[in-house]
Parts: structure tokens; C-alpha cells; sequence
């Protein structure tokens, strides 16, 4: 598997060769990749966020964990600037599953 | 580093043992993890996008191709149901950087 660290990505300016169409297909088969990355791990996020959903509500608890919550927010924030806390949201809402 | 199938998740019914605070920490470290190769894969995956547009524009294209985003937004909802199109929406955002 190619490391994203291999693919070499340049931003031409006015000057400079623009890019060629077999480049940017290479780019969008760089984003393919990390698309199914993203998309994995968040299949993965979403079953062990779910199996301790059951596990808290079992145990007589709650199933959130609000300042929990909040910090995964906010390091999403810091990180992806200001549509992270959106995504954090998905992401979240998805490992709750269904309420109740 | 830790591989997510190293992470044996079980799922206690009522006459199951419960799960101990150690095994929910453990289930949440690993969340941490797959927060982070999130996060990485989706700044990296940002910044090739932002590069593309670049191209395209430089190039006296458009930015957008509207025919890949749909493709992207469906192979979102596959993957992870009706929560995918949104996720991948605030993706392709993010690829797109400032319009104009």
C-alpha cells in the first residue's frame, strides 16, 4: 500500500508547469485512499463507541459521558479548525446508536 | 502501535460478567487512537484536495467536479448509513478551502 508520505504533491504557481491530468489523477487516488482509511476507522470507532453504550447502560448507567463529549469536540476543533466540531458530532451521534 | 483487531470487544448481556472500569478504559484508549488516525487521514486527505483545486483553477478550470462528489457523498452513505452523506459533505467542504 502506498504511504501518503509518497505522494508528492506541488502547487503550481503562475510560472510553473501546470499539472498534468495523469497528476491529479494520481491525487484522487491518494484521496481514494484515505477516504477508506477514514471510512474504516470510523466503522471500527462506531462498534467499540456502541459496545460501551451497552456496557455502561448494563452496569445500571448512563450512556454519555458528557465532559467526554466535549473533549472529543474540542480536539476536533484544534485540530480541523471550525468544521471540526461538526464532524465530532457525527461521529459521536454515530457511536451512540440508538437511544434508550 | 496497537492494531484495532488486537482489541477484543465483548458484548455483556444481563447474565454476563460486567465490564470492568479497566475494560471501558481500554475501549476508550482505542477510540483515542482512531480518533487520531481520523483526524490524520482527514488532513492529509484535505490538504491533496485543496492542492487539486488549485490545479484545476490554475489551470482555467473549475474547482468543483460535481460528478466525483456525488460518487464520494454515496460511497459515505454505503458505508456508514444515513449519517455518511453529511460527514462526507463536511469533507468535500473542507477540500474545497475558500471558493473563488
Amino acid at each position: 500500500m502506498t504511504d501518503a508520505s509518497d505522494v508528492n504533491i506541488r502547487f503550481p504557481s503562475g510560472t510553473d508547469d501546470p499539472l498534468s491530468d495523469a497528476e491529479i489523477q494520481q491525487y484522487r487516488e491518494e484521496i481514494n485512499r484515505l477516504d477508506q482509511v477514514i471510512l474504516d476507522a470510523i466503522k471500527q470507532r462506531t462498534a467499540i463507541s456502541q459496545a460501551i453504550g451497552k456496557i455502561r447502560t448494563s452496569a445500571g448507567g448512563t450512556k454519555l459521558v458528557y465532559t467526554r463529549e466535549v473533549a472529543i469536540i474540542n480536539q476536533f476543533r484544534e485540530e480541523l479548525g471550525p468544521e471540526g466540531p461538526a464532524l465530532a458530532q457525527i461521529l459521536l451521534r454515530m457511536g451512540r446508536g440508538r437511544l434508550g
